[in-house]
């Protein structure tokens, strides 16, 4: 397969023109967002949605998060994610797979519906995870386009894919919120540098390879104009394109910040192989064996329970 | 000397009353601050003044610490601090005694007589620093309040100091702003852990000893009910009090923050022995010798000119 993308190159990287479409032949008659909602997504790279889930869902969704993370404290599953030098929980990966209730929510009518229309078609999860980040000493996250490594450490050949942050604290301007920059999505920043075999062992912690340079950076931020920041009362939910260029600052306040995190994928966009030259990353980094698109349900979150289609 | 405010204590901390006035014995008839600001700084513990200087004044600063910064470019005094792994200048101590263009902004009325008033009385400059911190890599620092610091390593006996920070590029919320918790100057936070010797070397660049306790910045947040920002264009100018409870996050965009940095304490609280069980810190940090009170001139930035009084 040709690869439309290439990057971890030699030399001086180059930002080439995206080659797919950001929206996916779809109208406002496909799904549940409306022309403005999608015409924002389509200029800026994201979309953020105030209270897309009310207050008793939030509740429901924080206690099953905290619920998971207790689940999982003894665990010695790969999925589990500790602090670096600690025992704290930081992620649990593949929880679509591995927990009940946010297989439910993974397959929730509300989100699927807007992933399908964004992305044309049936979608799956490509990856999945729950967040927990401490107050006092969450770490920055240096920028990066996601598309960029799922492209070559995972083998996803096109942009289209989204993913979907369920909030579920107040994300306010100095906790560490995302930090997107708008229009970004439209440009391929090639990043210099080899990947190592077992990388992704270390990038779930810290980026190292896959990372942009300062001049292309700049080159995006005087593009797009601005930085946004997603903050927001818990129940939001932020959709952003596979290959918006985001991260986030420190968090020495002491709010911490829990999220739901889906990557929807189109079912036309299923991984080949990795575009580096190493061996896949493990399944519950990149979901690749056993592909089948969603049969999107409504859950009742209040009550946990899956409801008959109507 | 009796100390009033004992911290690097070993066992539990302890939060304690402030033992000193806040404003010392002023009205808005003692300097240029109105009641509505005196108030604000009283209940907050800090002011900040939208575009305090000019566009133009700002660029001409702006000039004088790039030219600074290139003066003391192979500079060896040790009061040029540069960031860890690396040859660039972070900070340029002492300005206020080795520079002639940062000695007459430092006693430029404008500000000195903000600074006499909120201290109700004559005022000379404890520390003085101009600072670049660089966009991409900005790292984070952890809460402290300078008082406590100023007290133990430097023997300032009182609250009688205040801070004020020109800010020379625009802060945003994103860029690693100065957050302080409004009310926090009330209460002193005592540390745990003894200081050891010449630990400046190494507080300039990280906090470690001298760190407030999670517990007590919960009590300062709940007391004070938010963090505030101090985000504002370049010109601002921001006031703190000694003692009020400030930090700041990392900086990954691309946009730098510089700064100049002056504490003008009161003539009637000058240094004594550091309250810990140290030698003095060196005089680049805490002026102690020759001190004598500011004569408050008026500066014309632009022209870089002191006036004649009128």
């Amino acid at each position: 397969m040709k690869d439309l993308y290439p990057s971890r190159i030699k030399g001086m990287p180059s930002i080439l023109e995206r080659k797919d479409p950001i929206i996916h032949n779809s109208t406002k008659e496909d799904g549940p967002l409306q022309r403005k909602e999608l015409d924002f997504y389509e200029e800026n790279g994201y979309l953020f949605m105030e209270n897309f889930f009310s207050f008793e869902e939030v509740k429901v969704l924080q206690q099953e998060l905290k619920r998971n993370m207790n689940d999982n404290k003894s665990s010695h599953q790969p999925y589990v994610v500790r602090e670096t030098g600690g025992d704290e929980i930081r992620s649990v990966f593949d929880v679509h797979n591995n927990d009940e209730f946010f297989h439910n929510l993974s397959s929730h009518q509300r989100i699927v519906e807007i992933a399908q229309q964004l992305l044309g078609s049936q979608v799956y999860i490509n990856q999945s995870r729950i967040n927990f980040k401490p107050g006092f000493k969450g770490k920055d996250f240096y920028w990066h386009s996601d598309f960029e490594t799922w492209h070559m450490e995972d083998g996803m050949p096109n942009m289209r894919a989204v993913s979907c942050s369920i909030i579920l604290t107040d994300n306010y301007s100095y906790n560490g919120p995302l930090l997107l920059i708008p229009g970004s999505h439209r440009y391929f920043v090639q990043c210099v540098g080899e990947t190592p075999e077992n990388h992704f062992e270390q990038s779930l912690k810290m980026q190292n390879i896959g990372v942009p340079d300062h001049d292309s950076i700049n080159w995006l931020l005087e593009k797009g104009g601005r930085i946004d920041s997603a903050t927001g009362p818990a129940g939001s939910v932020l959709f952003f394109e596979s290959n918006t260029m985001h991260g986030s600052n420190s968090n020495i306040s002491p709010m911490p910040r829990s999220n739901v995190f889906f990557v929807f994928n189109s079912i036309e966009n299923k991984l080949v192989e990795p575009f580096a030259n190493i061996s896949p990353r493990p399944e519950f980094i990149a979901n690749r064996t056993n592909i089948k698109p969603i049969d999107p349900k409504p859950f009742d979150i209040n009550k946990k329970k899956v409801l008959l289609q109507q």
